[in-house]
This record gives C-alpha cells, sequence and structure tokens, in this order.
C-alpha cells in the first residue's frame, strides 16, 4: 500500500484550481446572464449582485482529479482540462438542486442560491450547469463523446444516490451495504469520473480508464464514510457544524445503521430514540452516539472507511503511472479519507 | 407552399405514440423507484400510488417529428425511436421543472408533481429524465454521439429560453424580436432537434439534418405564437384555460410585447394596465384584449405565425423526402398551427 502523505493535498489542489478557471469562468459565462449570475454567486465568484467577491470558490478536488488522470496517462495536464471543468459543472449542478431538496439554507456561511435567488432560478441554474458541463466535453478535441458518456453514467448514478438517500428518511431497516451502495452513487460516482475523465479523453485503454474509475469510485465511499464519522463525531470548531449533527438530522448513515441493524439492545434503544417525535435534547443526542458507538457502528464505519481506502489506492497498482502523479493521488486520497475527528 | 391538411395528423401521432411507447416505458423503469413512480405519474400512466392509469399520455408530436425526421432520408422508422424517446424524456424534464418554476399546480387536470410529491422529488425526477435522455441516445446504434449533441445544445437553448422568459415579467420593454427569440429557444429548439434527430442517428448528410432542423425551430416558433393567440382570444372551452388567461397573468407574450412597444396610445394605456396592482377585473381584461388587438398585436402574431409556417414548410423542399413523409409532416405542421381560436 502506499504511503500516503496528505500534506501535498494543499498544493496539487490549488494548482488544479488555476488550471481550471479561466475554461471554468468562459463556460459558465455562456449561460443566460441571470442564470449566469445565480452559478457565479453559487460557486462564491460573486455577491447576489454579481460583484466579484475575493477567493476562488470551492476546493477544487474533482478537477485535481481529473487532471491528474491525464497525467496518469502520460497525457499533458492540459488534456484533462475540458474533463476538470465538466466534473466541477456537474458537482455543482448536484449542489444546487441537494441544497433546495435538502431544505439547506447556508453554504459557506452565505445563504443557499435557492434562499438569495428564489428556487426557481436555483433549479435553473442547475439545470443549465449540467447541460454546460456536457457541452463542454462534447466540444472538447480528444475523445470528448467517450468522456460525455462517463459524465452522463455517473450523473445518473449519482441522481440515483440522492433518490436512494431521501428514501432512506423514511425506513429503519437501511443496511450498512445499502448505505455504502448509496454512497457509490451519490459520492463515489463523480469522484470515480473525475478520477478516469482525463484518460478517457487522452484516450487511454479502456482498462485503465476502469481502473482510475476504481480508484474514485473507492475513495469516494472512503470520504462518506469519514464524513459520517464527522457527522456524529467530529468537532463543531473542525466541522463548522453543530456536534452530533447527522443524530439530530436522523440521518441513516454508515454507524447509525450498522447500529440499527445489529439487533441488540443498543440497537432497540436507539430505534426509539430516533423515533421518538420533535427535535431530540442534547442529553438524547450525547445517549444515541453513545448507543452508535457501543453498538459497534463507529468501529464498523471506521473499518469500512479504511478498507476502501486500501481499495483505492491498490486500484492504482501496475497501470505505469508516473511517481509523481501516483504520489499526487495518494494525497489527495489522504486529503479526502483523514480529516481530523 | 405544401397544402397543409391537419386531418392525418391525430393518425401520425398515433402512430408515434404505439412505436415509441414500449422504449420510452423502460426508459423510465431504469430510473431509481420513487423517480419512476413521480415520472410515471407525471406521463399520466399511473396515478400517485404507482396504480396503472387508462391512456398513453401526452399527444406525442415531438416523438412524431423524431421518427419521421428517419423516414425523411429513407431509414426504417425503427432508427429514430431512440431520438423519439430521448426527445419525449427532455421535454418532460422541461416540464416537471417549469411546473414547479411557474406555480402551476394543475397539468391535464390532475395536481403536477410537485404538488403531488414535493418539490424535492420533482426537481430530481426533472434531473433524472434529462440524464436518461442523454443514455438512450449515447447507447444507441447508429449515430448516436451525434444526435446526442443535437440533443444537449437543444436542451441549452431551451433552458436559455426559459431563463429569458422569466426575465420578460419584470420588464415593460420587450420587443417582438426578443419574444420570438425566445420561443425560438424554449419551443423551437426542442421541435427542431425533434425533427433532426431520426436523421442524425440515421447518418445523413449535415445539410439535411440542418434544414429538418430549420423546419422545426420555425414550427416552434409558429407553433408559439398560435399559442400566444389563444392566450388571449381562445374560447375557454376551447383551450380549456379562462378567457384572457395570458393577460390575467400579464404575460409578455408576442401580441403582448408587440402592443406594448406600437408607440402609440393604445401601448400606453396598456402599459397603464399592466402596471395596476392586484388582480385586473373582467372589465379590465377586456379592455386589455381590445387595446392589443387595436394596437395591431393580433394581426401582428398572425403574421409571424403563418411567416414561420412557410419558412418550415419551404426547409423541407429540395430534400428528396418520400412524399407520403413529406404530408405527414405538413399534417403535423397544420395541425399544431391552425388550432380552433
Amino acid at each position: 500500500m502506499t504511503v500516503a502523505d496528505s500534506s501535498l493535498a494543499p498544493v496539487v489542489l490549488d494548482r488544479a484550481r488555476e488550471a481550471t478557471q479561466p475554461a471554468l469562468r468562459a463556460a459558465v459565462a455562456r449561460l443566460e446572464p441571470p442564470l449566469a449570475r445565480v452559478s457565479s454567486y453559487h460557486m462564491g465568484w460573486a455577491d447576489t449582485e454579481g460583484r466579484p467577491m475575493p477567493g476562488n470558490g470551492g476546493k477544487a478536488l474533482r478537477p485535481a482529479l481529473a487532471l491528474l488522470s491525464a497525467e496518469a496517462v502520460g497525457a499533458p495536464t492540459g488534456e484533462g482540462v475540458p474533463g476538470a471543468v465538466a466534473v466541477e459543472l456537474v458537482h455543482n449542478f448536484s449542489l444546487l438542486h441537494d441544497d433546495l431538496m435538502d431544505g439547506d439554507e447556508e453554504r459557506r456561511h452565505r445563504p443557499t442560491a435557492w434562499k438569495a435567488f428564489g428556487p426557481g432560478l436555483a433549479v435553473l441554474a442547475g439545470d443549465g450547469l449540467l447541460v454546460l458541463a456536457e457541452q463542454v466535453l462534447m466540444e472538447s478535441s480528444g475523445q470528448g463523446d467517450r468522456a460525455a458518456k462517463l459524465l452522463t453514467d455517473a450523473t445518473a448514478a449519482l441522481i440515483d444516490g440522492q433518490s436512494q438517500d431521501l428514501s432512506f428518511e423514511t425506513r429503519m431497516d437501511v443496511t450498512v451495504e445499502e448505505c455504502l451502495a448509496m454512497a457509490g452513487n451519490k459520492t463515489g460516482a463523480l469522484l470515480a469520473c473525475a478520477s478516469a475523465i482525463g484518460a478517457a479523453l487522452a484516450g487511454a485503454d479502456q482498462v485503465v480508464v476502469d481502473r482510475l474509475y476504481a480508484f474514485g469510485h473507492n475513495l469516494g465511499i472512503a470520504f462518506q464514510a469519514v464524513d459520517d464519522l464527522l457527522g456524529i463525531w467530529g468537532r463543531p470548531e473542525v466541522t463548522g457544524k453543530p456536534a452530533w449533527n447527522d443524530l439530530r438530522q436522523r440521518k441513516k448513515s454508515v454507524p447509525v445503521a450498522a447500529a440499527l441493524t445489529s439487533g441488540g439492545s443498543n440497537a432497540t434503544a436507539l430505534a426509539e430514540l430516533y423515533a421518538t417525535p420533535g427535535d431530540l435534547t442534547e442529553d438524547q443526542l450525547a445517549l444515541a452516539a453513545r448507543l452508535v458507538e457501543e453498538a459497534g457502528g463507529r468501529i464498523r464505519t471506521e473499518v469500512e472507511a479504511q478498507r476502501h481506502l486500501e481499495l483505492a489506492l491498490a486500484s492504482l497498482d501496475g497501470l505505469g503511472i508516473p511517481e509523481v502523479t501516483r504520489t499526487d493521488l495518494a494525497a489527495l486520497a489522504a486529503f479526502t479519507t483523514t480529516r481530523e475527528l
């Protein structure tokens, strides 16, 4: 197993952001002005009036994977740029629509787009970004059609995952396997696509594209498992969210599903808490967290996170990826899965 | 100019619906169960509980155009089926999202999907249909990638058109040209794509595909102009909507834009009515309709409808389209543009 050093990650992400920004901004500028304005606000480039804001938007994980995926097969970084732009556009499409669906009112300490511009423009801007992503690939030199199919299938999986996640809300019998499959769709599919799209654009062999896809897919599942751990045991000063936030929202995350389906008295007590009407008190939340842990939900999730991270890194073996690129991929993998609790 | 006989249209539409339904239902069945349920309800195939409903959904104009577009270049009807399915999926994506954006609570005498299932599932089902449309084309035999690009560009234009339409709401200086351009995007682009996609799938020359596209594009503008006439002067027993419905909603339709920008005293009086706070009375609506007519808005719209219908039919000249196919296309054109006021 590659030793993963996350300290390189910020440099890799900064480089990807810089390489992607001009093409990303040019793509968004193709939308009708009202949709470009909503999108620029959502990306963190502008305020609600369209005035430029400092900063460069999100952390560019997906663009970084897309660029490294071109480098992984010996292609110039530039060949991955349309892929980097496309996956970032689809990521932001899904954030725009999910924020509305989930009723989230804040993102990065600002009102979400649907709160700032209304649900109609937020939905339409999301639609615009999704279609723009396909256009960017279809118009690109290189194997744009192949990349577009990869992105389309990943987007279909992402939508399936969101649907599965919503359907978990009304169920108490969600299994760990279902949770991991949902994470594989909702989080894994787009990271998988990002990790393979640069190679697809550059015309790499399908077997190499498939292995890079597997890297991103497993990385996505590991990422989600870690996120689920943070959602219960993450310290508010680190996560920026209230303690026990996922329990507060009664999410069926991996640790909760593991606990609820563990069959013991802890599972029964947790199910009763989750079925309690009204907001849970801080004492009830602390109790729920303890029940999840005592039912084995925490350790099970830690094992799954580690297992999928190892699967991800093993996918890179024997592909002849340049050492420097492999080091960068491993750094991103470490960065996304070893965040502080 | 081809003499257009709309009496053939119902047969053409029925045949298209029958040829498309199995593949369309199979495509929708690929979505996650909650999204397939919302979509089946929206298409008119099922009630909110998923129980089958009699009837076969909408009038299948776009599928009919797609199938005829394959026949137009001498290909078997079957080669157009993936195109027919894809344009119908995109049409329903746009209805699902537009109903939410426009706050429409009824469609075909039933609650709209967002009223029946909530905004979240309606948005996600729309997303699902859009991506499914791309998948159907990308997986098809024939020139699926070429067809997918045609559909993607048409969808981008459709989204632009919806954005333009929304932005007209707050403006009083919308010109007839802007209205027609908006209609060319919002209604014309997908009809254009439908009219060309079967030919594209079948590998026709680009010049033929472009001419079929121009047919559908102009047909869409003519269709929208007729719809705008019906929106003011259509009889409620024919349109199923209240009299003067577009005026009630203060739409900037073609006749209204023509009147508002006509510069005379009728324009000023109409602008004052449109600026009146609160609901307009029946007397005010009757006055508004008269002002639009006296300012020349009605005749201008009739001229534009006729002009674009003629442009549409002229696009079919000299392409060597089999006479029977051309007759069917002309019947659909007549059917969509000569509805009773």
